[in-house]
């Protein structure tokens, strides 16, 4: 037993990797970082999936920045507060592997990689994603270290989508999804498509083929606007910012005032450029676009195409987040429901919470039921 | 009594106009349209404010048209199915009169009008309005016809924010306010400030100067989808858009589907961008930012400034749609709480319906509460 995180950071290089579309990428690098060791019967191996605008660094300090978009030096993983040695996801009991998703700016190939053929980004060029493609890459990361089946997978958000992609294709024992869906919604549909439309649309876009000019930071910052408003508890936000404005415009002519909602809105796009790749961003959202297992898998129900988990050994924790907008419970409730139709062991559990979306990554002694569920 | 709409279309010239900033805007036109006939005792005349995207055209078939932004002519007015001989609003007994909002591009004077002083477009250099400065130059338009006390005053949304505010400033003894609130959420702040920013850093924009380039259609495009997705049932949509693409799609590859609610959304935006002035949008939604009646005439408190209207000869309509996410009907409630408070005379309605925000345009069936409250 220790108290220090064992931290591993790497590279997987694979020679070609085939996609859903049928196009070929070659090479194809997957930046990734373990947390604790694997034991001799590879048995206690967990996949981590980071969400859409995560990184391969979830836990401890990281050592190098392996992307220009990497600026931070030494800052703290994502999701240090859930894994490490004696916390939730117990790296003196579990082998943690995180890799960054293919398409990614933090490693792995993606847009902004170079080319070999033309030695040049692939900016626009890059092949369309899907989220088979993202979970069949990071798979590649599991026979890397020869295990043949996972103890667990677990993510939220997009990585928790990735999740349950994950379990209709590979060996694994224990799946954990939160804030999460089997389809996408309407609403985030056209979300998604907002934001999509914000980058392309950007005058700096240039179909992608950007890297030598300047980069869609507009329509990337508007994206995450977009987007970022789901994430949070407007009510919270709102019972702030009320307070706030009604002290400094006392003496504000009204329309002169730069309302501090906006202000906060426009904080939270500008961070977020300096350290993502807008077309990443657009290949990722694009990919998330399409994801529809019910369709993909159940030709429209996902009652048949959860069918092909019958006889697995697999059991399956699905949590929501009781304030979550970005992902409403009832999304994650139509998995239950289609789960206990296949009579597949699962366990659902709704976290109260007042912090929306991003409750799971801030609040782990709300997400005590992952523990229990890994260990037991 | 006849069978046969009488409709009046005619500008308002106002020498001078001064404005809740300060500064003075000369002259002004205010395009209007009248149906039915002021009686001999004006008091049967009934104010009309029209909604974010709307017109003066609210009732028949339009005679010309005011503005190079009305490209269809012979086009049905937005509230017909309202506004009629016998209808919901029956011009056989009252005289309604409808204006393009001050800063509109129907023919009121916005930033699209020829500023006579440097014989150019206003453009950037239109002064910013509050929804008090809108209200102010309808009012004079019943000043115009010499009317004392207003029968009633109605509108939707906007319109209805509007409505709010006359009844704080100027005689009027019914007030009918659907959809709408006393102050701006955070979440549609929010939303306002993300259609804000796409016209605002559109490339073509150049801080409003456009008229002699071409004009931010992205951006208005942009802003007018991240709009529409309130106004409208997401839920029926999303049945219809999975019917669809469930059949479509069975021999598309996924990442090549353009999602059909993907060209729904787009649909709705460009065919905006060809009657709708980005200016005049941008100015609108700006002043309906800092719109805020708790605010502005009662310290942050809405029962304050409601006791302004203690011992007015009034009484009141607020009407909430229960599928409306574009103002909840917490919204309205508030209203309705605050007017009780101030034991100010009104009446709640719920409309049952599951069209959205939009329903007060498209079901007059519902809307009986509003024939009823106007004629007893």
């Amino acid at each position: 037993m220790s108290n220090l995180l064992k931290v591993k950071t790497d590279f997987l290089q694979i020679d070609s990797l085939s996609l859903h579309s049928g196009k070929t990428l070659s090479p194809v690098n997957i930046a990734y970082e373990t947390y604790g060791e694997l034991n001799k019967n590879k048995n206690n191996a967990i996949l981590v999936f980071h969400a859409l605008s995560g990184s391969q660094h979830a836990a401890g300090l990281n050592k190098f920045a392996p992307s220009e978009f990497w600026s931070e030096e030494n800052h703290v993983g994502w999701w240090d507060e859930f894994i490490g040695p004696g916390k939730i996801i117990d790296t003196n009991k579990f082998f943690v592997i995180c890799g960054n998703c293919l398409g990614g700016c933090y490693g792995s190939t993606g847009p902004s990689s170079i080319n070999l053929k033309t030695k040049k980004p692939y900016g626009g060029s890059f092949p369309k994603l899907t989220l088979t493609d993202l979970v069949y890459a990071q798979k590649k990361l599991v026979d890397h270290f020869g295990i043949a089946t996972l103890h667990a997978v677990i993510g939220g958000s997009l990585g928790g989508m990735e999740a349950l992609e994950y379990m209709l294709h590979y060996p694994v024992n224990k799946i954990i999804s939160i804030g999460s869906c089997a389809r996408m919604s309407t609403l985030n549909k056209i979300m998604n498509f907002e934001q999509i439309f914000a980058i392309e649309e950007d005058h700096d876009f240039n179909k992608g083929d950007y890297y030598d000019g300047n980069p869609p930071v507009k329509g990337l910052q508007l994206a995450r606007m977009i987007a970022h408003k789901t994430y949070v508890d407007v009510v919270s936000l709102e019972q702030r910012a009320r307070g706030e404005i009604i002290q400094e415009e006392s003496d504000l002519k009204l329309y002169e005032l730069m309302h501090r909602i906006e202000s906060y809105m426009l904080h939270q796009g500008k961070k977020f450029v300096k350290r993502f790749d807008a077309n990443t961003y657009l290949w990722i959202v694009q990919a998330i676009q399409s994801f529809n297992l019910a369709r993909q898998y159940g030709n429209g129900d996902l009652k048949k195409a959860f069918a092909r988990l019958t006889g697995k050994q697999i059991n399956i924790l699905i949590i929501s987040i009781s304030s979550d907008v970005s992902f409403y419970p009832e999304e994650q409730q139509e998995i239950v429901e289609a789960l206990n139709h296949n009579k597949i062991p699962n366990t659902y559990v709704m976290v109260g919470s007042d912090k929306g979306h991003d409750s799971f990554l801030l609040e782990p002694e709300k997400y005590l039921s992952i523990r229990e569920f890994l260990e037991n």
